[in-house]
């Protein structure tokens, strides 16, 4: 598969989205999140999405030059209107604003309305396990997502993140949509013509299916825990609990009036996000050293198959993180890439260049 | 099954409560949280445990005498000594705190270390709510968690939960531990005879079983989302998440370290909380409507099975609940009954009156 370096990724998506019409600062930290969405793993988050953004702004939904604006403001609280921005650049003014607060009282929690795909939610966590807080990131989106006993969507992926900082760098990060399964995982068994385990998602009747083409096409994943007798509706609770805490505290869309996710976007999606910082310093010393030991702990335990190692939330991507660097390329698909040339030639932006 | 009045009971929990040991006042507490827990079909976490907590108090392991600690302060976080006191007696203290600092700057995060079982969680997190705030608590536990492809457990079952008040007295309330099932849930499918479903718990060997009995004697329970394939790693994360809030923030055990609850414990089980509120008037007006607008959108939904219709986070127990007071009375297993005349005998108590 086609290799291009991760300078030259970042080079084109800062060109096409400002060729689109953002401003270059916004562009830079909207590519800086795509970008390392793609060296951690997450490819479905990364070059993948270029294309919605960019066309989000070309036709009017996302308005780059717009800054977002505090609407009320207490000590620890802010409630923010995302003015339809780019999503790194509502999710960075608010991450910001959280770690702020918590710097200044211990929390700081941020709920933001009218805002647009914040990409990773780890990626924001992690801003504020960056400067020794603990971080947490929540979402809205479309609704793809079955309430336990529902014969229908209703709700969406809603993924939360919360990462923490350890010693010598090293840190704890949570980054997981509230479903089994996200729509990625179903894409890749398609792609591998294979079928997805029982508990992922149910077919048009509501009955589960294996079939991978059938659940992608009927959009009706699963809470996680699967169905009710392994805890599905534990799933479907945590789901609520980040809706409540996204269009609950912003008034943005609630997930079920938040529309799909597609090329010709006609209304702003009206996400609602929140971001939460605390400082551990306010509590009881030693913090970096528990977390430390927890991970250390984890990680040492004897694993059932040893060619599978124990694994603390955050090393998969800690891994997939170093190997990329190392490489100084990432790997895409050969559509994929021919896609771009094609958008590349319709707004004028020089080509990705691949590595020969 | 024997039944035994409402008000009779609690007499019954704070009678025995101030025969161990306990003030009246620290007595009605525990025994208000425990009575909860019976009232709202959480029989596990009700009358069943009395002696478990009588049985501490004898022991020394737990002091009810005396009163929790700040240890350090801000504007919106307190870390708290909880000094061994009853479960009742650090969580009423360590959410009053959270509760008038969400009220005074917008959020209220408290974690208090050296502290006792404090039974349901919802309990803790619906005292918020109650005052119009959304609630939370965590709480760490003895591990009886296997991380995702461990062979040995390493985690407590480490429940989270998350109230938040929606219109005329309704509530969205999470109550969950990040486990796939409780053990009182293996317990009552041995009652039943009947096996466990697959996903739920591993036997000696690492790998699942399906066979209640070897289940419960093994401990070895199953994150949320079961097996790999079906994301048990994300109920693992969840459990972290929960663990540094806990013993992350309060230098308390880590849930590794957490003696199991025995009926002759000899150490404090040091657990860690955690108690978090959030005022929503920080942030857009209406949150009250937004909540129930979204119950609403929930409970109407078409089910699967027309006789198992969707339920919101915290209808069934609310269902319960209001079965149980229109009552006037709690029904117990005859065996757990006698247990009490036989535990009443030892410490000097009124028998409990059960109905004729």
């Amino acid at each position: 598969m086609p290799e291009v370096e991760i300078e030259e990724v970042r080079r084109f998506m800062v060109e096409s989205l400002v060729a689109a019409g953002a401003p270059v600062s916004e562009a830079r930290a909207q590519a800086d999140l795509l970008v390392y969405a793609d060296i951690v793993g997450h490819y479905s988050h990364g070059l993948n999405r270029l294309e919605l953004y960019i066309n989000d702004i070309k036709g009017g939904v996302t308005v780059p030059n717009e800054k977002p604006v505090i609407l009320k403001e207490s000590a620890a609280t802010a409630w923010v209107d995302g003015m339809d921005t780019l999503g790194a650049t509502a999710a960075n003014f608010c991450m910001d604003l959280a770690i702020k607060k918590a710097k200044e009282c211990g929390v700081g929690w941020v709920s933001v309305k009218r805002t647009s795909h914040f990409g990773m939610a780890g990626y924001w966590a992690k801003k504020a396990e960056e400067q020794g807080l603990i971080g947490m990131a929540f979402t809205n989106s479309a609704p793809i997502m079955v309430p336990t006993r529902s014969k229908k969507s209703a709700c969406g992926t809603n993924p939360l993140a919360v990462a923490a900082p350890a010693l010598d760098g090293d840190s704890l990060v949570v980054d997981m949509a509230t479903t089994t399964a996200a729509m990625g995982k179903i894409e890749m068994q398609i792609h591998k013509e294979e079928p997805i385990p029982d508990g992922w998602a149910l077919g048009p009747d509501g009955k589960t299916t294996t079939d991978a083409q059938l659940a992608f096409k009927t959009a009706k994943l699963l809470p996680l825990g699967g169905f009710e007798n392994t805890s599905g509706h534990k799933g479907f609770c945590l789901n609520t609990m980040v809706e409540i805490f996204c269009s609950g505290l912003s008034g943005s869309n609630p997930s079920h009036k938040v529309p799909a996710w597609t090329f010709n976007q006609e209304t702003s999606p009206n996400l609602g996000q929140c971001f939460a910082a605390i400082d551990p310093q306010c509590f009881a010393p030693g913090f970096g050293e528990r977390v430390s030991e927890c991970l250390k702990h984890w990680r040492n335990l004897e694993s059932v198959d040893p060619t599978l190692p124990v694994l603390a939330p955050g090393d998969k991507e800690r891994d997939i993180r170093r190997t990329t660097t190392e490489r100084g390329t990432i790997v895409y698909p050969q559509a994929q890439i021919e896609n771009y040339h094609r958008m590349a030639k319709s707004i004028d932006v020089k080509l990705l260049r691949v590595m020969s």
